[in-house]
């Protein structure tokens, strides 16, 4: 299907890495499934970090492996480092997304390390890459977190997201991830970062990667596709939180993503009402987490007319 | 001060219509009181409805003529009809907040009469109006309810906005007021309307009221305002909802509207902080009514630089 959008589910890692009750595997593969089934052509399944550091991801291996039985589905997964990758090109995944802060201090408390010292494991990475046949090379997604924001340094001066993205680049990235990992975005500043970035790397993909914290998500969304980003990140419900701000959400709802860009009339290939329906599964599996989604309480507008068949709409 | 957005609190209006729980009057001119404080510089304090159709708005009289004393405030009311404006009229009020339904069924729900008929009548207000002694004389303001749907109608023809835009002009208005009261609005159907609107009647000011129903109002909110509309109705805590949509929410909540516009480095004469305290006295007086706001939960940004001292930011 044609798709103007790509809407990417990313609650299963940074929604579950969150959650100190393990989501069994079994109910992982049943969201991934079903969230396949909805439309959903993308999806973050989980993340190879060291089990002991996140024992909800004991299962990366299996959830990689089964996700990737499903026709037209592709398949990601965070990695933090080189070794994360070995596991990624091992199992043949599609997409590895590398994670690195643009704060230096987001950086060191998230991967205990300098950022050249990412930037030179990201190099790694892409040379392991290479060297894999050619039908088992993976996208491979340069990441840069707290690129709007950081909770421990505050502002973050734009020329640094743009340097960053430029290395990148030259390393070898495949696509460009920029992600307000703490949530301190607006539209304004969103506009800064992605045009920057944009005009630096504009040969290769930007996605957007929001966080709903302090409820300007959807306009940064919108500010985005303004300056002609077209892949965006959510997690099913809101899933997930941010560990520095107690309380809060955490990525922006999918569900509400998916009916701002098929209201615009931006085709994104998911069914609303299947991918609501979907909320029951994680429902099931986590009944005491907080499922987040303005769609979900107030349902679709009266008469409403999916993108798909938006010429039947009134002027 | 001077500001770039003018914020406007509609929470006493639109927030409590929907609460059978009275709110005492004491507690209305404190919260009035308390937002004024912290900087909002207009406020819609009440309806003049009959009060057995609302009894919340019974003390209509009395918060009007209290909150004139605040010195700076520009004190505004909801008017359905004529009968409404002559007690606005008698009391002084500043302003004079009309409304009617884009929607024909709408408008015979909402007040009991076609739109030609409201129409008409808002003719007559405006003769009340010019017949005032200059220095009495409100600000009359025409509003475009269910402007960007209708949960009766569905979606509304554009062409239906601009023409009662051009109409109410035409009558005599100072101000238009475009509201989606339903919250179906999306960014590319706000800039639709608000272009279309702003091209007809572009010599007077254009609001925006939004409600945050299906997570779409702040995104909104950025799109009427790169069509250049600087008026926004919000209500603190969202308080609020719509009696067509069990447990949504309502208006976009005051709060999160302006930490997104500072944070965009629009000036809104507002403390963030001191807005934030208000909302002690919402839950003092509606302990069971859900106060929403990502703002209240998640703090402000670490190192967060008001848009009063803009020039303090790293690029």
């Amino acid at each position: 299907m044609n798709v103007d959008v790509i809407v990417r589910e990313v609650g299963l890692r940074d929604g579950l890495q969150m959650e100190s009750t393990f989501f069994p595997t079994g109910q992982k593969l049943a969201w991934i499934a079903a969230e396949a089934a909805a439309g959903v052509s993308e999806i973050e399944v989980t993340s190879y970090v060291p089990p002991k550091l996140i024992p909800q991801f004991i299962d990366a291996e299996e959830v990689t492996r089964r996700s990737m039985e499903i026709a037209g589905l592709t398949v990601a997964a965070l990695i933090p480092n080189s070794k994360g990758a070995e596991r990624g090109l091992a199992l043949g995944v599609h997409k590895l997304n590398f994670v690195m802060s643009v704060s230096r201090t987001h950086n060191l408390k998230n991967v205990r390390r300098e950022r050249e010292e990412s930037m030179a494991d990201f190099r790694r990475i892409v040379e392991l890459r290479n060297a894999m046949p050619e039908s088992r090379r993976p996208v491979v997604v340069g990441g840069l977190s707290t690129a709007l924001g950081c909770s421990f340094e505050g502002r973050i001066p734009v020329d640094d997201v743009r340097r960053y993205a430029a290395q990148y680049v030259e390393a070898g990235a495949d696509e460009i991830s920029v992600a307000d990992t703490v949530g301190y975005g607006d539209p304004a500043l969103v506009r800064k970062v992605f045009t920057a970035v944009l005009a630096e790397v504009g040969r290769i993909p930007v996605a957007a990667h929001f966080h709903d914290t302090r409820a300007t998500g959807l306009a940064n969304v919108a500010a985005a596709l303004d300056c002609g980003v077209r892949r965006f990140d959510a997690s099913l419900a809101g899933l997930g939180g941010c560990p520095f701000a107690p309380g809060a959400t955490g990525n922006i709802v999918m569900d509400d993503l998916c009916f701002m860009l098929d209201s615009m009339g931006l085709k994104t290939g998911v069914d609303l009402a299947r991918l609501l329906a979907v909320r029951d599964i994680v429902r099931g599996s986590l009944p005491d987490a907080p499922l987040h989604g303005a769609l979900a309480r107030a349902g679709l507008p009266k008469n409403y007319i999916p993108a798909s068949q938006a010429e039947r709409r009134v002027a």
